[in-house]
């Protein structure tokens, strides 16, 4: 990610690791032996059984790791979790990293591969980033499952009597591929399918990874696949996946998927790397269960959320701690000189060059986001991503701007030294979580309207003032009404490059609306999906892909991901 | 499967097994601790650099189990190699196992599950039925990778100037989804890819699977998948996978799944459980390196092949021994009084009923099996795998027929007893294996024309009159020939019911012809595969399918896997 100046590649800073026997990570967790099982030598899936053993335990103090709205300059959002976790460990904190797991398709498309950077990583990177544990494959599974009953009803008489231009269940594939978006199956004859179109979405954008990420268990996992919507009779019932009584062969498929997986960082600090949801259309976070078990395992828990706080802290927030009655005891609020000059209006080519004046002036993102985390009352630390372009003008400017507001702020350079570079942030972090907070605060409930939900969302994190629903979001809402399924958190699904609904509205709009055009009922993952724009669920590949760089020698020895 | 009169099912037997950790296994075959990883505590992917260590050790003796062409009474091949290979080990001869992995569709289609059955299975069954070590999503994977990167070469402009009609490279996933056999994709618009006609194949029908079965390191395995078709331009040039530059991501994605996966059976015995292509499109047999490392490690080897002797045996020998320079040592052709009856005219539903005339004149296709590996000069022992219902009557007249052909037949209760029920059919291999055989003679040569290939195999294995090709094949005769693919072993696509080409012909038909209406190069796999009928490389869901009968506890216990 960050490889500004780099001399080494994280891919070889991350061969040259000198990693412990899996083993030996789960035993300094207080793990016993029959609570976990060993995927090769440095990769282990843990037993959900941990969690009732530790029932009685007090959990650690959580940390938020979330950032400004993303630019094309890269905030290193995950390189900070992980140099912020190996940071709290070497000034005596007992931590666990809790992050997302990749998803193959944007890494053979853009990426080429995503879990931290430099001296801040998580590894083995090659296994992570390529079928880790194979969760992601069980979840395409069990979604692919689904639908194939789901046509498989069509053709064997349509007993439920759902409509094949009704059917909202898709399928979903674990590559970047255009090509399958729409396209029209069944054709072929009688014994071919009932014709319908359909479409393919990527694995990470199916509920059923929402829903592996939001459930603590196989009994509460298999209630929330049964309550997911099909489609629609031609009477316009709705149909669930509970009428087909598809829920236990698909919960039979992720009986190992809902386990959290153990690895660790460079440092050897455990990291629960687990599920994936996108963060537009999902919550955008690691499972409920992995956190849940770092906190249980950790004096502190490290965690981040997808994109910016505007959309990634709210949904966790909103979403995730919801559900798992969870609080951060501190937010760290990641942001570089770099970006906040792209914020400020200057031009991507000149980054280089010092700009105080697009600094001072993109310095407004980070303050809407400092503001929206202050607002559910919950203490922050901006953490400076330092990159070797930034001059010292720069990034005494950053710090005089935060002080001035009042923002507790520390550089970081995690990137380059690990977490020695970390230290000052994990202190500030420190005496963030032990003050005396009173705790997050919602900014809305559940069971509130849903207009009175998307406006209390859009006022306290996007400082909109007002949201607009089209015609067909207005429907919804009453057809939403009176199938009893409005009483859920909604998860916005938003441009992630601005604070607003225009991805070209950076730094910090104002005096704008938000317009939801069109709602999207998660029923099992327990939330409403608000869609301000289109929203890419299935990626295409760029005119080079990253899989054409990729090789692999005779050895083993992998070329190509970074 | 032959769960005819069993008091205990398949899984619970699997259930109470005593498995040892599979380190031990491992270090029983004399395995070094880096040369394994293990997946979980019962189950293993075992390091390629084994084969290098022991390249000058003597390979131990190869023993194929074929059978009789395959009836809906179900003949139990699987169980009997693995029960054999129990009583080889418990007659004092070292001996490792070598099958196919099973694939999820057919496990939540029909099967609902496949290692063996009753007392002779391959364990842990539920993990080797659902993901295993994650190869066939690999092969998925990489399968899907490729046609991405086709369809977005055609979205990015089209330089190679491939045919949109023309594209021979499907999709696949491992599911029974007849919706997916004929589909239109690339609709919605210019930027969302370009339509055309596709359709998903079953992941075991990828030429990938077949040549991560045939080929023996990354090196050549990337040379194999830079041969592949992708299709024809507008001026009707070839296309492969070389012209794309995708076959170095493609191996990365392949690089665990091309290590062999080490299980145990429930005495112990260990078990090669890796890679599965189709036995009627493909070669049907587990990976060569499987094989390969099951006689490095073993005195002995068992291994089977798909379908009946006509096809799987066939193509395990022109094939798989052809590409790695094997011989089996004996032949074991499995049959049963069952489904010889049904050879001989029987009906399903009086199979419990003594039946001498039918089994005698069902007697007739065992017999031609046994000929036709008599043909390639391999010595055979008939295993007559018993069921309660076969009378002492039915068996005696049997082995009578048997012994009056000159056939060494033993009967086994391996499903019943484990090993000790297969003892007497160990001896006897033994003995057929340690005799002066003079080794496989092959029905062909791979630099025969082909109409040469097809008559040597249809008149050596089918026992027909000769071979007739449709317009179309023969067509493809010429430009195969032209294009230099013809000098490949063929690989038969004929109904597995039959010796001839028409699945209702049972028994031994005479006097009748084959006709290959197609061919189809698989020119990574290195052969041609010779259609007879239309083969489906996509089944589809039953009326029930297996997957609405299974289930799973909160604590993790799976049910409707047999």
């Amino acid at each position: 990610m960050m490889a500004t100046g780099a001399i080494v590649s994280d891919i070889e800073i991350a061969r040259q690791a000198r990693m412990e026997r899996i083993g030996v990570i789960a035993a300094e967790l207080g793990l016993h032996e029959e609570e976990w099982e060993g995927y090769g030598r440095y990769k282990a899936k843990i037993d959900l059984n941990v969690l009732r053993r530790l029932e009685n335990k007090p959990e650690g103090k959580l940390i938020l790791v979330t950032s400004i709205n993303p630019t094309a300059a890269g905030e290193g959002k995950t390189t900070v979790s992980v140099g912020l976790a190996q940071a709290l460990n070497r000034i005596g904190r007992k931590t666990v990293l809790a992050v997302r797991e990749p998803s193959l398709g944007p890494c053979f498309g853009l990426k080429g591969g995503a879990a931290g950077g430099g001296y801040s990583q998580v590894v083995p990177m090659e296994d992570i980033n390529l079928h880790f544990t194979g969760d992601m494959h069980a979840v395409t599974s069990a979604h692919n499952l689904l639908a194939a009953l789901i046509d498989n009803h069509l053709q064997q008489g349509n007993s439920l009597g759902l409509d094949p231009r009704r059917i909202v269940w898709k399928r979903v594939v674990d590559m970047n591929d255009r090509a399958l978006r729409h396209i029209m199956i069944g054709m072929g004859g009688k014994t071919e399918g009932v014709p319908r179109e359909d479409g393919f979405e990527i694995t990470v954008a199916s509920e059923i990874m929402a829903i592996l990420c939001l459930t603590e268990g196989l009994g509460e996992l298999k209630e929330a696949l049964s309550r997911m919507l099909i489609g629609y009779t031609y009477t316009g019932q709705a149909v669930y996946v509970r009428d087909l009584q598809a829920q236990g062969a698909m919960a039979v498929l992720l009986k190992e998927a809902v386990k959290p997986n153990l690895v660790q960082t460079l440092e050897n600090t455990p990291a629960l790397v687990h599920g994936g949801p996108f963060a537009n259309i999902a919550h955008g976070c690691n499972s409920l269960t992995a956190t849940r078990m770092a906190l249980k395992l950790g004096e502190y828990a490290v965690t981040e959320a997808g994109f910016g706080a505007d959309l990634g802290a709210e949904k966790f927030l909103h979403i995730k701690c919801g559900k798992g009655s969870l609080s951060p005891a501190a937010v760290v609020i990641v942001a570089t000189v770099r970006a906040l000059k792209l914020h400020g209006g200057a031009a991507k080519d000149v980054l280089a060059r010092e700009d105080l004046a697009a600094l001072a002036r993109g310095f407004a993102n980070l303050q809407k986001h400092a503001e929206s985390i202050a607002a559910v009352r919950l203490p922050f630390v901006v953490a400076v991503n330092e990159f070797p372009t930034d001059t010292e003008g720069e990034v005494e400017l950053l710090k005089k701007l935060c002080r001035e507001h009042g923002f507790a702020v520390e550089l970081c350079r995690v990137w380059e030294q690990g977490g020695a570079g970390g230290e000052g942030l994990a202190r500030a972090v420190v005496a963030a979580a032990e003050g005396a907070g009173e705790g997050f605060v919602p900014a809305y409930r559940a069971d509130d309207e849903i207009p009175v939900k998307a406006e209390a969302i859009a006022r306290t994190f996007y400082g909109a003032e007002g949201v607009n629903f089209s015609d067909k979001a207005r429907k919804q809402i009453e057809e939403f009404k009176k199938n009893g399924w409005d009483k859920l958190p909604l998860c916005m699904a938003k441009t992630q490059y601005s604070l607003s609904d225009q991805a070209a509205l950076v730094g910090r709009p104002e005096g704008f609306t938000i317009t939801i055009r069109e709602l999207k009922p998660s029923l099992g993952a327990g939330f409403i999906v608000a869609m301000t724009g289109d929203i890419l669920r299935m990626p295409g590949l760029p005119k080079v892909p990253a899989a054409l760089r990729m090789d692999i020698d005779q050895d083993g020895t992998v070329h190509g991901l970074f």
